[in-house]
């Protein structure tokens, strides 16, 4: 017997496989050259003593020499400030310049600094950057979206160990986000609640797929989870855009990502993953309606033909047994 | 200097990351296991001696015993026609029972057989009995869509190794296929034209991105390609879906998917890739704007966070050069 569901907030359909459902201990992946990795590694060009090699900084937290948190352009970023923002059409062709913006965000000094394992302080002045660097830009002219996002581990497509996230603004709304925006709104015109606090209601009434509850924010696998432990973090408080986060919700969400991670992190002997923080765009006013999260997705199974010829999942980890063994995991 | 494109077919921003652009044998992959496949093995399911391992033929070219290709039901299968097809909507869920086909197109009997290196009867016997099974199943009542594809290599999601092709029958029209139908209505509705006919018209006068041309199919990395080498095979005549294959259509499709697949496997060292067939859903009728296609996505860069957090792409390889690379392998 399986399950075709349908996650109402990605618009996609999930057939979670029952027969072939794994349990959550064969997630655990071999790591063949998993090893301890030192403190400090003199080439990392985001250990302290190399910032010379990472110029354009945009923001730090600390001095310049006792930084905590710093931001910089990507050497090689796909998008740049000093692109003319040019739009052209040709016959069935849009295209445009490669306006925008592309940072790195050196989460911590420590080459082997992991956000479950580092201290609440140190967390909070991640968020603070991520912050800090969105309310920056979006007040940039042209900038129409904003897409802050980590990739941890060779899985989830970065080979760079020390812990970084990276921040992309891009010249347009990307496609998908803006079909997302008109369903809320679509949902928010039919029966006058946010889609989002409604499906928090319901996760928060059922209480099986809960990962995690903090005084602001919520962690749970969703109903649909599109594959196996993919995890949305909600704020509690209605508002559309990450850029509104409050200093006591970044205090808050700090607790919160660190127990969520920390408990993939246990639970499934350290997975590669990747996160993004799903916001309004920048230049629309959603009030209403949207409802920014985060979204992580580990990166433990691998989407496959079927995946990229429907949009359709395929997902062999049951949300509900998913959320419950990390409930249970040790941190 | 980076470019966005769109794609009008997929819906899709992709940046082209012209700065960090890789040459197309950056590509190629370190294969440490890589290693001769022999032609028969005892213990494979597939292999010729050990069909009762995998009972539920649905289809066969050739004798019980000397078949050429099988088409058999999946035995951890996702879907299942034995499953009501009942759909239930509480609150914010939509679910259903897994009721739906999955099936296993087994390729040949050789162990190490591949489309590339096979003979074109070979190939047009597989093309036969996909055509087989969507003409069967498409009968099927509460049958939406019919989806074939491929996984060759772990990249791309599979772990067997002898040589098959897989088919999923879902009881709904994906929302991804939905979109992309009411896209090419909209672009019929507004210029008379099929997109996919004016897209291949397109590349044709460009020539720049083709790489195999044959009687009736063309394909080519498109302009907008999402990721590495994403190559289109397109008919040239206009048809919503791959039901209506002719025989000799699939003569001439083998010649191009073995060309197509022969430049990838040589010029990129056998990649890992995915391919899918792209078709009308079947209890529709897009006669006039629908235009079945076969997608290959080698899956030689991996989707991070940036990707899944906005739907957009980063591709560094510019189509192009790729397409050149590839036409100037020798097969």
């Amino acid at each position: 017997m399986s399950e075709l569901r349908y996650n109402i907030i990605s618009l996609q359909w999930v057939i979670l496989a029952t027969e072939r459902a794994k349990r959550p201990r064969d997630f655990i992946k071999d790591k063949k050259d998993k090893q301890a990795l030192p403190e400090y590694k003199e080439d990392c060009p985001f250990c302290p003593g190399n910032e010379a090699l990472t110029p354009g900084e945009t923001f730090r937290i600390g001095d310049a020499l006792t930084w905590k948190v710093r931001a910089v352009c990507n050497k090689f970023g796909a998008l740049s400030m000093s692109q003319n923002r040019e739009r052209k059409v040709a016959g069935l062709r849009s295209f445009m310049n490669g306006f925008g913006d592309h940072e790195v965000i050196i989460e911590n000094p420590r080459h082997n600094a992991f956000i479950a394992l580092m201290s609440n302080a140190e967390v909070e002045d991640i968020i603070r950057v991520y912050k800090e660097r969105y309310l920056s830009l979006q007040q940039e002219e042209g900038i129409e979206d904003i897409i802050i996002f980590k990739n941890h581990g060779p899985a989830a497509g970065t080979s760079l160990e020390h812990p970084h996230s990276q921040l992309v603004a891009t010249p347009i709304v990307p496609p998908q986000i803006r079909q997302r925006v008109e369903r809320a709104a679509n949902f928010f015109d039919l029966t006058g609640r946010c889609i989002f606090c409604r499906t928090l209601e319901d996760e928060l009434k059922e209480k099986e797929r809960i990962i995690a509850e903090t005084d602001k924010f919520v962690s749970f696998i969703p109903y649909a989870a599109l594959s196996p432990f993919h995890t949305w973090i909600f704020p509690r408080r209605h508002v559309p855009s990450f850029a509104e986060i409050t200093e006591e919700e970044i205090r808050d969400l700090a607790v919160n990502l660190k127990e969520t991670l920390g408990r993939l992190y246990h639970g499934l002997d350290n997975p590669d993953f990747n996160y993004s923080i799903r916001s309004m765009p920048v230049n629309e006013n959603g009030k209403q309606y949207y409802h920014w999260y985060v979204s992580i997705v580990p990166r433990i199974s691998q989407p496959a033909g079927f995946e990229l010829g429907s949009g359709m999942f395929i997902n062999s980890a049951l949300p509900d047994v998913s959320a419950q063994f990390l409930r249970e995991v040790k941190i």
